[in-house]
């Protein structure tokens, strides 16, 4: 498929024949070619957003251009391709993740919009592809195939299966289905999976995959099931057992873990070829973004262990391209789009000037001339924190069952067990008035979390090791159906917390002593902030300061947007329970010997 | 796109995940994994065709399959796919031809029926994708895009614009536009050209191309024109030229001339990438297919050039499958068709077995089970050669204008040139009864081109350096509009070999004295025969023998094939008059001084 099937054909080949002049000439660069492999002085001609020819050293064109642009014998390589990320976990729009991630060198992006989807359903995922309108980075927005991921533990703000996906599928700037994270029932048949795929697979269209861990018959069960690619891997053993079963590698490195790049690379050693590998950041902070980079950080990771930077760059550009089956992107030859940057060394570092489909849109690190920013509809902005099952501080103390006496066996979930996972365990904790009572137990905080979809379910437990000395933290960004997050120590505190997102359409807030000591909003959806994101990096570091104040370790302020994630190994707590990652099972709160 | 749609994939789920057995399993086997250039031992798991799962080496699979094959230790080779052919230039129908090629490895193969598509338009291609529904060898069939190849040059079957492609590209089993050979029209923006592509481009199908000599804006013109190939390609430099512009270079090796591919390969040094190098036959006669291969010829060819045998295979396979887009053919994984080939050596040899779509159709060079042949329609069949404007051997005569006197100047074309093309002389020649008159020339005689598609168009002229030494020659296979084309000193021996060929329906007969001394009858639309390649070969050997008798030189059997060929740089002789290809003009038969 091309992304630009409107194209002028007739003036194109007149363009190329020297009849018509080209609107724009790159001149003076050395000419990356991914297809070949080769580096050679060149000039580029681009017409109508297309390269149109690309002509040898010294040759002159019939007509000269309308506009000469000198390279001034920079390397002319493709924009990258992020092959698979969230825009979410940027905390930013989709435009302003664009006008940040073009300065980069980025200039396609694959995007599941499983967030938004999580809290907007549809609505979300075309307000995703609107705004992305305004980006410069061009977005290729799929269909959440998991909604909500692991269906039953929690509630979330939509619920999508074949009907939604082919609705979406349908819908125009979705591009196909985004990472099936639901391997289990994927190699299991479960018919609901079994459908999403068959929506994709009938409109012969993009099906990307999630399949951590897989080997042997489970990995070829999966490839078979409709997925043609896995970011979802962190060992050299899953790169061999992916690439031998045919799907696509997209080699990832995110701001959530560390770098497990080496061990990747260690996979491809003793392959001749590696056309089905590609390059993904999957959830990238807005730090991490300013400070390291984006595509070209991986880049610079893989060629830190050795890479040939002509791989590098083919894996970031061809090979994005050829795994989306997208025909006119990722290389510089005539048809392809003019999506290029210039740069001073092929070293991962940020171009000195990037063209999005023949228009210059970056030069020297600035931005020129982006877009005016897409309105955003109410229905995506301030609203969509809606809870109704807090009512007061009340609501936030966990009442021991009827007929305890003055102590009670509860759950506890600890946050710092030998295996690094949250598990449960059940503790004798003292009952106060009906309540489970933690006053002196530095160890202990409360956690809960509360529907924001309109339903009044929700969960208050005891946490363990969740490092919270005092005050309370509030966040609506909470994976996967980003429900209301609680951690506090005084329920008047942690109602303050929730009660200020709340008002304020969502993020992240502190308390200390009954005042707000720290407000992150993130106002759009309760998941991402207005800010671009030279003002949003600031503003992130502002609240990581106040969350430190609060915990006894530093760096605590994403760990309580995990807490909810049930499709993990861990034990979890929902808007509807406890609940056991491994079995998918909830636990009893209280112990049935109480 | 996949070739397969209607897979029950949550059945090959089921076989993957051990729970249901598959169909076959070939075990102990050197797997040839062309997507990342690797040698393993392995076993593959087959179910409904496709590839199930590949096992490691000694990995039991939990359900033992329906049956065993013992691949003895032989490397497991996805099967070969010829990315472009002519089916027709083997003589033999689709589905005798797949019987032949299947032995050599071949399981796909691209097809233009141009030959019979300027014989019977339409229907010619339609009889092509029926008949190759009984051959082992699975045929992907095109639209030919150029009907006639040089329009008003000559009469032919069939004249294809815009809507007749439409036509075609919405008929079952055609997959694409064929080379699309018109390039000086494609990139000098005809209508015609240009809606042809167009047809192709708005439904997102294969185009090929055919673009010799072209470089610089001449190249990068015909890429955006819309065809994404080009196997008419005859030097290094050419190969580099279209490797830039972004086209897939298919290299070709076929019977028709001497081959290039030392030089072709000249052009891929230095290149670290070459996933856009594809192999081709073209035009492939049954001698060779029967003595030298069919793309395992090919692969022979390029490893005595050094090529190393991995890259040997992928050209022949996995690069084939992308450039005609289709992601289940090519490789060994799941998901993948089971089209394979066992081969004791990496070499370009014949397979041990061959497996198309998990069934074993070859073995030890035997066909196995091969389908029913296909009924073959009257309106193919022994009817197609209509000749309206042959009337005895006095049509046969060239009669000089009127008022001539003893001597006239007519055209003469000669056939041995310095510039080894066939050129056009005037020469004086003596008149006899009003007719030009041969008698005691030894290096002349006469050719004639008779339009056989109801039209009464016809030429006579005289040829120089035919090396006819006596009696006559005829034949339907008259590239491209397959005219019916004649060679003779004796009108009347011309007229019997003509009278011959259009009662059995078409094919090669010589005449001598008045008697027919051989006949190579090839009824299917007067180019291809009903038999076997078996049996073919020592057919087309005795009528090449039977020509032997009657020229000066040995094979110029195929010769008479190419005297009408209008899209080359010679002069030639079409049914509509004398052609120069260089220009694009008839000639005067006549002098106008006469």
């Amino acid at each position: 498929m091309r992304v630009k099937k409107e194209l002028d054909r007739a003036k194109l080949v007149a363009a190329a024949m020297g009849q018509i002049p080209c609107d724009l000439s790159i001149e003076n660069i050395r000419l990356v070619n991914v297809i070949t492999g080769e580096i050679y002085p060149a000039a580029v001609d681009l017409l109508d957003g297309v390269i149109v020819r690309v002509r040898a050293d010294g040759h002159a064109a019939e007509q000269p251009s309308a506009k000469i642009y000198d390279g001034k014998g920079r390397y002319l390589v493709p924009g990258c391709i992020d092959i698979h990320m969230h825009v979410e976990s940027t905390m930013m729009t989709p435009e302003n993740f664009g006008r940040a991630a073009i300065r980069c060198g980025t200039t396609s992006v694959f995007v599941d919009p499983h967030e938004i989807g999580n809290v907007l359903g549809i609505d979300g995922v075309k307000f995703m592809v609107d705004n992305a309108k305004a980006s410069p980075v061009r977005q290729f927005n799929l269909a959440p195939s998991c909604l909500p991921s692991v269906p039953g533990a929690e509630g979330n703000g939509a619920v999508f299966g074949p009907a939604e996906i082919a609705a979406l599928l349908e819908t125009d700037g979705v591009y196909g289905i985004a990472e099936m994270m639901d391997f289990y029932n994927m190699i299991h048949n479960s018919e609901k999976m079994r459908g999403i795929a068959d929506e994709g697979l009938k409109r012969d269209m993009l099906i990307q995959g999630h399949a951590p861990k897989l080997s042997g018959g489970a990995i070829a069960a999966y490839a078979l099931a409709g997925p043609t690619d896995n970011h979802s891997i962190r060992t050299g053993w899953e790169v061999v057992e992916n690439l031998h079963a045919g799907l696509y590698v997209d080699l990832q490195s995110s701001s959530l873990e560390t770098s497990s790049m080496p061990k990747l690379l260690e996979g491809l050693k003793g392959m001749r070829y590696t056309d089905h590998v590609c390059l993904c950041n999957d959830d990238v902070h807005a730090k991490d973004l300013l400070e390291t980079g984006h595509v070209n950080r991986l880049i610079k990771e893989v060629l830190q262990q050795g890479i040939d930077p002509m791989d590098a760059y083919r894996w970031a550009t061809y090979n994005a391209a050829r795994s989306a089956r997208i025909e006119d992107l990722g290389a510089i030859a005539p048809g392809y789009l003019a999506d290029l940057q210039l740069l001073d060394e092929l070293d991962g570092r940020d171009p000195a000037a990037v063209f999005s489909e023949g228009r210059l849109v970056v030069e020297n690190g600035e931005l020129l001339d982006p877009p005016q920013n897409r309105p955003i509809p109410d229905t995506v902005l301030g609203s969509t924190v809606r809870v109704v099952g807090l009512d007061g501080p009340k609501s936030l103390r966990l009442a021991a069952p009827a007929g305890a006496g003055e102590r009670v066996r509860v759950a506890v979930l600890d946050y710092d067990t030998p295996t690094a996972r949250s598990d449960l365990f059940y503790e004798e904790l003292p009952v106060k008035d009906g309540f489970v009572d933690i006053a002196g137990r530095e160890d202990l905080c409360f956690v809960a979390v509360f529907n924001r979809h309109g339903a009044a379910d929700h969960t208050v437990t005891v946490a363990r090791n969740f490092y919270l000395k005092e005050g309370a933290m509030a966040t609506t960004v909470s994976h996967d159906c980003h429900n209301l997050a609680l951690c506090y120590k005084d329920p008047a505190d942690g109602y303050l917390a929730a009660k200020t997102l709340i008002d304020c359409g969502g993020g992240f807030c502190t308390v200390h002593s009954g005042a707000v000591t720290g407000l992150l909003e993130l106002p759009v959806a309760g998941l991402m902030s207005l800010l671009p994101l030279t003002e949003l990096v600031p503003a992130i570091a502002k609240q990581e300061k106040a969350t430190d104040e609060i915990f006894a370790k530093p760096g605590c302020m994403m760990k309580l947007a995990l807490i909810a994630l049930a499709c993990t190994q861990n034990a979890v707590i929902t808007d509807r329970g406890l609940f056991d990652g491994r079995t998918q099972k909830f636990y009893d709160q209280f112990p049935v010997e109480n």
